[in-house]
């Protein structure tokens, strides 16, 4: 009896996230003999919820697919919904009835720790109510903080472009000679694996960033003096990588020791990052040029220094996940165990997806060296397979070629 | 009778700024029977009046020069130095006294209009004291704002940077439903040609950016509310790019509706924040989320997506200004002359060095549309030829190599 896939996006986007879309759709249409159609919820269940949803099996070509997979953002939009705790609240007979509807066989979420939830919370009520839904979750973060899996497809190419990034910022950084500090703010609001990331920008012993802080270890703005103080004695030109989120022992974020706070004209608060607070924090205590530079969003949807593996694992998680569910499983999420770093191979296997919903995985407090500035030989070898491979991008006159939905 | 090549960096890097320190080692070593060895300064001017320099000729191999064309930053290390006003001061006859002790024949300086002025003031200074040796300017800044020349290299490829970036920051904020803006900054403190270039990001009739605002123009917040308000009832999710240098009608910085600017070495005002500023005012005035977006020194150092028309003509200019030196003339600048648009092509000519220091090129005014939210076809007829073109970067462990100088 033939049935219909549906597929979401949710939460924060990533540079791959559009490859597990791809692994999703092509995987689905290798089994027309149990998949009808792959269906694509529109800005993921909230959208779904308003009848709003494309027939990715019907309207996109083979060539289209394949622009998918290398376009950042989410295709099908996000949507940042939250399913009520309560199983018994009416949003969950609607949304049943609505898969009913649609003749849903399998439900796929691509998404990160609360889209999980999603996919708990559905495939709960479904078994209560004795659903044949099948409901799957493929891991997307780059944050890499989702608990049970090696790492998150999403995760290898921001680090890749962390790295890259924070090693032309170090270039750029080494020009003048005169005393200088630069701050740059990753990624990272209680997990350090992006901010880790930036040591594989090193080229040599004593290179830049000389000092990375993550939201793992306690910021202390005295120990800080002191590192700095030290780093400078190293070389004029110093970089500091931080995470977003690092705050104090109290639990403070440095965000918020914004307390020169400026109010701008019209008598508002600005808040800003702790990177600007840090920039602002050396160019006083020391006197000397500081600068901030944040990477923000470009982290998640630069596609350009994608790297090869992630876009390939981001795939097979898809169709890893729409084999797992044909052959039954539900309320999972697909996983990757790594069987070795060199030659580096992993293997895909389920979670139980509520050991992955509402949970964090912090970067090893063992891999924190330097007195909380650095990181270990361990984390190098750990992200170093993640970044690798290059798939050269379609251009059009001197511009990346992306795909879009058309909209109604 | 043989004599040697000086060449120094100066001013802020660019990504392709050892583009044209290649042109000029490469053709300086094609003249062997007239030019013995390319001395590189260390840290421009003022690491040369340190006696710090480097032998380009000897020190290099031909595999590490071509990677030194691919690599952002200044190799040679750069400076914001300013020779004094007054040719009667004693820094005159120490420069010329230690170009005549390294017998250097022809002196090169690559950068923008203050490095201009150094090539003014030492050409002016030889020529009254019949120094024999010959001064040339090679053209560098992103901000594209040299006078005389149709383009200078270092612009191409912050363009096209500055294009797919916001192509890919425009898919980033299109994922949710909810409204809300975002604020691009762009670098450019009196010229807007790089946030023009984000004009080239979009894709489709009314894609974003929705809204770009220029130095050039007078920056209102009533004005800017209703385009905004307008721009918001064509979609949702709305990007605006604007030039860190905009100004409101008096003249006052729209960062400084934040806080006082300091002061830079050359009087110019350190700028940080308008998107920041903006940011806030939206958020504030309209109630929806808002954020913002740096790019910061990215803009001049991101090689990965430099444009090959870019590099080529940056090392086109540096071997055109050796074989014009060669040939005698002295106290110019190498300047681009637009020939067609398409089929693209230039021819290399010389500007007198006192036409383009201390002056900067406005975008054209007739470029500007929209009341000042949008520019014009031309413009984009204009660019596009200089974004085109992409060399394969050499990659290692999945990440760029770029070449070091060794340091002392």
């Amino acid at each position: 009896m033939m049935k219909n896939i549906l597929v979401g996006q949710s939460g924060g986007p990533t540079a791959v996230i559009n490859a597990s879309l791809y692994g999703i759709v092509t995987e689905g249409m290798n089994h027309l003999d149990e998949v009808d159609h792959v269906y694509g919820m529109v800005n993921g269940l909230e959208g779904f919820l308003k009848d709003d949803y494309v027939d990715l099996s019907e309207d996109l070509t083979q060539k289209e697919l394949e622009l998918i997979k290398l376009t950042p953002g989410a295709y099908l939009g996000s949507c940042r919904y939250r399913l009520p705790e309560d199983l018994t609240a009416p949003s969950y007979p609607t949304v049943f009835k609505k898969l009913k509807a649609l003749d849903i066989g399998w439900f796929f979420y691509i998404g990160g720790n609360d889209s999980m939830d999603t996919v708990s919370k559905l495939s709960r009520y479904g078994a209560q109510i004795g659903s044949p839904v099948r409901f799957m979750g493929i891991p997307k973060t780059i944050d890499n903080d989702l608990m049970v899996t090696d790492h998150t497809p999403g995760y290898g190419s921001a680090a890749r472009y962390v790295a890259s990034t924070v090693r032309e910022i170090v270039l750029d950084a080494s020009v003048y000679q005169q005393p200088a500090v630069t701050i740059v703010e990753l990624m990272g609001r209680h997990a350090g694996w992006l901010t880790a990331a930036s040591a594989l920008a090193r080229k040599y012993d004593r290179d830049n960033p000389l000092l990375i802080y993550l939201p793992e270890s306690n910021f202390d703005f005295k120990t800080f003096t002191d590192d700095l103080s030290k780093a400078m004695q190293c070389r004029p030109d110093v970089v500091v990588c931080v995470s977003e989120g690092i705050s104090d022992s109290s639990g403070r974020l440095i965000c918020e020791y914004n307390d020169e706070a400026k109010l701008d004209n019209f008598g508002h608060k600005m808040l800003t990052g702790c990177g600007k607070v840090l920039e602002n924090f050396v160019h006083n205590h020391f006197g000397i040029k500081a600068r901030s530079v944040e990477l923000n969003v470009n982290q998640r949807c630069s596609a350009l220094i994608s790297s090869a593996t992630d876009i390939e694992e981001a795939a097979l998680a898809g169709s890893y996940g729409v084999q797992a569910a044909l052959a039954g499983s539900t309320g999972s999420m697909v996983c990757f165990n790594r069987v070795s770093d060199d030659p580096y191979s992993i293997q895909c296997s389920l979670a139980d997806v509520n050991q992955v919903c509402n949970r964090e995985k912090p970067f090893p407090s063992q891999w924190i060296t330097g007195n909380g500035t650095d990181v270990s030989q361990e984390f190098i070898s750990y992200v170093l397979p993640l970044i690798q491979g290059q798939i050269p991008h379609p251009m059009e006159q001197g511009l990346p070629v992306y795909a879009y939905r058309k909209r109604s």
